[in-house]
């Protein structure tokens, strides 16, 4: 798999440095970290919102920091937890006295570190609460999970949570909110090609030519069924209903979609899919108040993309429309 | 190579209804045509912009309707120009009286259909400027071209002379602004991978699992050289010295730049390029005011990168600036 990289080993830190490089009124760097903050953090008198965890999965989670969303995000190596210490550092940093709130996708590494994280900021005495996020319904526990993974719909956790805490919510008001938007958010994917970690030398898992794994994971893990590519309708149907049918009752209900591209996947595909995911919830009688079509949670240059269906009420609507100004969220 | 479509016949019309169903707040389809328009178009005392050409660019060029930007895009097959009856649609649907101006890749097809639109436009009374641009220093003449290619610097012309439109600025203004861009702008682009025209079956070229083509265009036309994969920093500044040392002084200017995605390359990887040319530049006593990293003018699912140097001016810095608001494109 060809790259277009220096050394496997400076990846992230060459990212980090060219990201800080063309965002410079976002975003600042945490010196001596892989923590990037926002440019004016610590904020007086919000609630901090910190994301992160393995890397690979650009704009995620650095390109959401900013106005309305993030106040730091923690970059692991390629697929890999960032470690407690960089975790630690990012806590300390955006706090302004007002807590801190983590926003963490459900893998085991993630976990423990944030949560290791958590413990130490505590002991120094600063409040921290979190969030973990589980939108994907395709499997129960998997090669780096136990129990559902998190996927795209994380970004609705930033961008809900994120409103919240910067309109002036306490830290337990946006752990609410953020409580709030998992249990209403259910996402699938699936892949046509896998991706390759740089240095790895090769691909994480093998597809044929006419093969697609449906369920897939946002680090290649496995899915439910591996089968032939059929028509795009088909695969858009197949990952909705298993979204629609899983515990959220979306009937007659409002929702947000993120058609989400894994990577490779030509935003000409994305839009087909949208139609397809607008037309059959049109017939279900569910309405989407909002619609995002887009790379927003990747897996390297993974073909692919993911079906997010978040069940929306009046205040998650007003959240969703409230100003966000990131380098890769805006509105 | 799988692709997430339906029949190949439909895939612009299926995309431009999905992008249609994802922004109903930007745009609305001209019913009948392949024309998507501005929601509030046509916009009164306003020179209107038209871009469009072959599909399989996105976020090019639909995704550049907005405020600040374009009145309307003209979507041709994928790879392959409107024709021209479609074109006068959408310039006798986004004129106010004011004037048109069109925004025309250099592309045989293109150029021609275009300028045959132009001219029924004006014997029908309406006002209709153009701009040809052609910022790809890598070829002179090409399968699709005659003289230069336009690529991502086509986005600079968008937003500039968007932004002078928007602002009032006549028709003479406007295509002054433009004509200034691109008088102003030069990049080149390598490709990874090919990519595969939905419904051919095949790749529109092949390469080597170590080889890269220095100079691609965005159709996948021929470029400057074969070759094997460098570093990310040597394939950079390759690509950057072609660009500063073609006919424009870059000599202790200012400029803004693109680090642009073709399809397929993981953003991490651009933001690596984006390090590398960054630092080079300050290097050469070049200051960089604005910074684009990310997929902006794709070919498919190509793997590769262009780069992008706009030498900027006052006002063209205050253009960038000026309010955008589109669906891939807001500031």
């Amino acid at each position: 798999m060809k790259k277009v990289i220096n050394q496997a080993d400076d990846v992230v830190e060459e990212m980090l440095e060219g990201f800080r490089m063309a965002h410079p009124g976002y975003v600042r760097a945490l010196e001596g970290t892989t923590v990037l903050l926002r440019n004016d953090a610590p904020v007086s008198g919000k609630v901090a919102l910190i994301s992160g965890g393995g890397s690979g999965h650009e704009p995620a989670h650095a390109g959401y920091i900013g106005t309305g969303m993030l106040d730091a995000a923690v970059a692991g190596e390629m697929f890999t937890s960032p470690t407690p210490d960089q975790i630690i550092e990012a806590i300390k940093a955006v706090d302004s006295g007002n807590g801190v709130f983590l926003v963490i996708k459900n893998y085991t590494g993630d976990v423990m570190n944030f949560e290791m994280a958590r413990e130490m900021a505590e002991a120094e005495g600063i409040s921290v609460e979190q969030v973990v996020v589980n939108d994907d319904v395709a499997v129960e526990d998997s090669s780096f999970t136990s129990g559902r993974r998190g996927i795209a719909g994380t970004v609705f956790v930033h961008k809900i949570a994120g409103a919240k805490a910067e309109a002036g919510g306490s830290l337990q008001e946006v752990k609410q909110m953020a409580e709030k938007v998992v249990a209403n958010t259910r996402s699938m994917g699936v892949a046509l090609t896998p991706c390759t970690i740089p240095g790895s030398g090769r691909p994480n898992f093998q597809l044929e030519d006419d093969e697609i794994e449906v369920g897939i994971g946002i680090h290649g893990e496995p899915g439910i069924e591996r089968k032939k590519i059929s028509s795009a309708d088909d695969i858009a149907e197949e990952l909705l209903q298993k979204v629609l049918k899983d515990s959220v009752d979306f009937n007659d209900s409002e929702v947000a979609i993120i058609i989400n591209g894994l990577g490779a996947t030509p935003e000409s595909e994305l839009y087909i899919v949208n139609r397809y995911v607008q037309n059959r919830l049109k017939e279900s009688g569910i309405k989407v108040t909002h619609t995002y079509v887009g790379e927003y949670m990747t897996s390297l240059e993974m073909a692919g993309f993911s079906i997010t269906v978040m069940k929306v009420d009046e205040e998650m609507k007003q959240l969703l429309d409230a100003g966000a100004d990131t380098p890769a969220f805006r509105r």
